[in-house]
């Protein structure tokens, strides 16, 4: 493969191609620290020819190639397999313009979606999709992987923001519809396939993002609830009685427990609830009143925070943003993303850790999440992160319960072997259809969300 | 190709396959009357399995399919060709119970937009997608030709209503994904893939469709204006002062002379203004004063009228909605929906009646549209809808100002010849590519939006 290096090298400059293991390293274990692959190289280009010549290259020589973005993902879907060529894309960081008339730029792949929420910010505008991994998650990542975050029970997740992307395919060619036109009914979604395909599809190097005009006005609630059902009918009464909640975030008591002991902070509350609500509201004028009323009518709340200044709103946010990093103190967790209907909710919330026990006996089950979606995030410590039997005991607890195994985070290598419990034989035999019409070679990200045959040899 | 007739008798009941000239011709001719085919028989299966088998026996006998909703399209996308197939689906009308906590039903393909949003109603929520057609369009034909409609400023196109679908592939397997989870990463985005496809991948059987909170308060403003560029810069205004703006809707002083002509209504201000904008503001609380405000803003008002209560705002909202039947008075109209780029929009329409005028002299230009979106009805009387060299004119015009030769009503067969001003060959090949991997056959829609094989011969 000395040659291969040698020809990348040419595209894209020696300092961009990475092939000391030290250099590597970084982008070759993903932020679990689960899943590991020795590249051939890391490469970097610097523009969407660059992007194609490489493409075209390695397609030509029957090496895989993984796309990668600030590396934030959870189900091993940017790590490479031994040999592959990882196709760093932080170079493409480009934010053009806003137009501030039509609300929408034009970002890079590898632009930040904090960079993109400052400039849209400037000028009256916001990014809709926010997720607390913002300063390193990319543009091409997020839309890859059809990212959620914060805000998807007012805004849609990534692929409701595109309005076009730029993309390049296995083997070099290159689409690009990036005009920003809202209404442009021209054929067939190519953005919104890209979308959510993982980087098996085409490999994005720029979209157009539709932004949302700021809300001037927000209110955060912090409410103490009785249990997980109450917050679960509490987000359904609210999601009619208050047309502008932005967000509805849960955690359990122990979570915050851990976030408090972690970063030494003060509980909210002078008694613990079992179960802890958290809602935003945004408006042309403020919400709070509308907002009190709303919760003035829910059943099961046993303590409330108010907050309507910047700080104060951070303050409450942090007890449900930390969670991770508190978790994480813990040891790597085995991370599982899923969404329940609500009517299951709470059941299965319930019957999980005795699931957990029974396989993996010790190990502490955390469980917090965006419930407007009814997306939990379910973690477990003390336990292998690589533990498949318990990965198999919890995903089959949510499709009986009437869930999806991956509610944001993709299915990527990590649940790979579990998608056949949510796709049918005939949806699945859809995707390799889908896959054999972009990716003939199957270049593209081999082994990550469908069954592919293996890279072709030269 | 009697045998196949009988076949499909078998399938649906005698009295669901309709052969005599007779019963089949109002599925022949489309609403303009400039499409006709003469097909072969029309099915109404009165089933997903009932669609499934006479997929498969088409598909087997190598004749065309042709799905129709409520036959309101206006490109010709429904309209058979002669031997094919018309796959009526008015009969799959059911619409299932509404979740009343999550804000969704399930909806066959045959339910019409107000039934759907009818149900909606009566539990607090509104289906999104609204247009004039609202009592004859189906659920399925929406979803074929991504419709937009009255609300897509606030609330997208069908496309970002859709939380899945059932749809039969073209020989027959059928793919099914109706649980409503909000948040689904497991796979490609099937149902945004086939929405807009224009029944070319896949004939749509069911969905399971987002509501929006019905806003208890709104308030409609119609306002004369200096001109149409004057509209578009109060729109880009009215976008970042008033984020509960639900709709914006321009039309000009002749469109308003021949609507109130036609039916002979009184004109809404004493004077004439060169153009009017029609906007809607809806909220949690009544948001007459921030509209009031924002309005006084504006530069460029003439005159302005305000309606809160539902007889007022649907006076209103006459003025735009009669201007189709108005021109239709005239004669069958030649046709075109566009998108402009806002910058581009009132030197479009100033440049549009003279290059009509090249081609077609004495033929009168009407707009009207969605400003909001940049969409742009150009209605043109007094030519032959058929007119190719018209078409060839008017859609070169907008390409040249940034523009989409299709905003809501697609491809179909009246545009196909031009897709390629707006999509590039890499474009078209991969849309060929996704057509093969799906229906290899040709048998869904041949001549609709890609070019295709002919349907395979037995």
């Amino acid at each position: 493969m000395a040659l291969l290096t040698d020809q990348l090298a040419s595209l894209v400059g020696p300092h961009h191609v990475l092939t000391d293991p030290a250099d590597r390293a970084p982008h070759e274990t993903d932020w679990t620290g689960r899943f590991h692959g020795d590249a051939l190289a890391v490469v970097r280009p610097g523009s969407t020819d660059e992007v194609a010549a490489v493409l075209a290259a390695c397609d030509r020589a029957g090496v895989a190639v993984v796309p990668q973005g600030g590396n934030t993902g959870l189900v091993g879907g940017g790590v490479p397999p031994t040999g592959a060529v990882v196709l760093h894309l932080a170079r493409l960081d480009h934010v053009g313009p806003v137009d501030v008339d039509a609300g929408q730029l034009t970002a890079g792949a590898g632009a930040t979606l904090a960079t993109v929420d400052a400039a849209a910010a400037e000028h009256g505008w916001r990014y809709a999709v926010d997720l607390a991994a913002r300063d390193s998650a990319t543009v091409g990542g997020t839309i890859a992987t059809n990212a959620g975050g914060l805000h998807v029970l007012r805004h849609g997740a990534t692929r409701a923001q595109l309005l076009g992307i730029e993309a390049v395919l296995a083997d070099g060619r290159v689409i690009s519809h990036l005009g920003g036109l809202v209404k442009d009914n021209t054929g067939y979604d190519l953005a919104g396939l890209v979308c959510g395909s993982e980087g098996t599809l085409a490999v994005v190097t720029a979209a157009r993002l539709r932004l949302v005009p700021e809300a001037r006005h927000r209110t955060v609630a912090l409410l103490g609830v009785d249990s997980l059902a109450a917050a679960v009918a509490c987000v359904g009464r609210l999601r009619r009685s208050l047309p502008d909640l932005d967000a509805a975030e849960v955690f359990l008591q122990a979570g915050l427990d851990l976030v408090c002991s972690a970063f030494d902070r003060p509980a909210p509350f002078p008694e613990p609830s079992p179960c802890y609500l958290l809602v935003e509201a945004a408006g042309a004028d403020d919400p709070t009143d509308r907002l009190g009323a709303a919760v003035a009518e829910l059943d099961g709340v046993r303590h409330a925070a108010v907050a309507t200044d910047g700080r104060g709103r951070a303050e409450l946010w942090r007890y449900r943003e930390e969670h991770s990093l508190a978790i994480n103190t813990l040891g790597p967790p085995h991370k599982f993303d899923v969404t329940l209907p609500g009517p299951e909710l709470a059941a299965f919330a319930a019957a999980v850790p005795a699931a957990v026990a029974a396989v993996t006996p010790g190990a502490q089950v955390w469980l917090f999440g965006h419930l407007g979606d009814g997306n939990l995030h379910v973690n477990v410590t003390g336990a292998a992160p690589d533990d498949e039997a318990l990965d198999d005991v919890v995903l089959r607890l949510v499709v009986a319960h009437g869930g999806s195994i991956s509610a944001e985070h993709g299915i990527g290598r990590a649940k790979q072997r579990w998608l056949a419990l949510n796709r049918s034989p005939v949806e699945r035999a859809v995707f390799a259809a889908l896959k054999a019409a972009l990716d003939p070679r199957g270049t593209l990200n081999p082994g990550v969300l469908v069954d592919q045959p293996a890279a072709a040899t030269p």
